[in-house]
């Protein structure tokens, strides 16, 4: 095995402030910081972790490619993606293989829908790996919310909204306590699904729950369905029972 | 409003690395610090966080009474576990009128199947509140086993071994990625719902996940159905698509 070290690294919702000990020093030690993010915007995993990057820290960027033009389910989108994560995980490992600590950091938790997924599947049986769990950025929206969310014998889904309405309609009348992810434009199929479960009542929506600008709201009160793509809708399982 | 202040503070899931800085600042400003234990057990939040207590500071414990002699589901046990958690929160409640700020520890994360739960419904809309979020112990689980468990459209369902074996079996089933919490003395019951589900085969089993002594292995390995009540099963969900 090669000296290097790769350590997957979250450093949670956003907050600078809720990222972890762990990952603090894990970032203050590494030869190399990488990080995931679209050509032209900034990354939020580098803002969050920025104050604890090393003066001559090797800074690796790895940006997604344009893929807007290709619809998610295409096949061309499917082997563009793949090989982009080919290429990251091979530039990941070219530092590795020289003897760095490599720290690719994700936002929330690394392991939790997190782009250095990617990275792990195709080095963790290669390298010595560690992953730093982290605040995950639902536990980020439902403590700004101060939401209890989920308590004793609660079943929790954690569906994307993106799915078909029928379904998000199915498994929100199957779970105590709900969380939608990825929301942006499918908010209106999403408040659809959640009238038709029973469910709206008690739906809350917090969009930049961690940011200064954080806005949470009870979504039967939301006048629109404008919302941005990590947006999330809560439905709180245990308090509903009570 | 009183001038006193609460806290929920998620200490993470036992490794005081874990601690987010957030949660280490709360700590080490509050005036009373407050955790829910078993009488006559230590305190795990207490153990991860004591490094950050300063001294001087008042330490409230939460003591359960004791209640193994009554089932979950019979009314005395209802009770006199709603009076604990009232006296609790009254407990809590006079330290906040007194002008104090109260940190109130939660393993993992304090609005994710925590006993915070029971403080702040109670006393959240009377007193200046606010909620760090901490890792989950999941987490630290799925993190420690190196397990990637959801991505992309994945649906992740939560649900406690506690549950009958027929909904145990269905939603194995009916979701991509599952965690199943509260093992213990159900995990020959989880099996047999893996079995039945067609989904023992990807379930790793992860006891103490962030511990020193934390044990990792194929539940399909596992020779017996021996297990702490906070170990965890695991099934990835989007590896499995691949």
């Amino acid at each position: 095995m090669s000296p290097g070290r790769l350590f997957g690294v979250g450093v949670g919702p956003g907050d600078p402030e809720l990222m972890t000990l762990k990952a603090v020093r894990a970032i203050a030690e590494a030869d190399v910081v990488a990080w995931f993010a679209k050509a032209g915007n900034p990354s939020n995993a580098l803002a969050t972790a920025r104050a604890h990057v090393r003066p001559g820290t090797i800074e690796v960027p790895l940006l997604y490619p344009v893929t807007t033009e290709l619809a998610r389910t295409d096949p061309a989108y499917f082997a563009l993606i793949e090989e982009f994560f080919d290429r990251s995980a091979a530039t990941v490992a070219s530092h590795l293989d020289g003897g760095k600590t490599v720290a690719v950091l994700s936002e929330g938790d690394p392991l939790f829908y997190g782009s250095y997924m990617h990275v792990h599947v195709r080095l963790a049986s290669h390298y010595r790996t560690d992953v730093i769990p982290g605040v995950t950025s639902l536990s980020g929206c439902w403590s700004a919310a101060g939401l209890p969310l989920a308590q004793g014998d609660d079943v929790l889904t954690v569906v994307a909204g993106t799915l078909p309405e029928s379904e998000l309609s199915r498994r929100f009348r199957e779970s105590d306590a709900l969380a939608v992810i990825k929301v942006g434009r499918n908010l209106d199929k999403i408040r659809r699904a959640l009238v038709s479960a029973g469910r709206l009542d008690r739906a809350v929506y917090v969009s930049r729950g961690t940011m200064a600008d954080s806005r949470v709201v009870a979504l039967k009160d939301k006048p629109d369905d404008q919302a941005p793509y990590f947006a999330v809708v809560l439905v709180p399982g245990w308090e509903a029972r009570k």
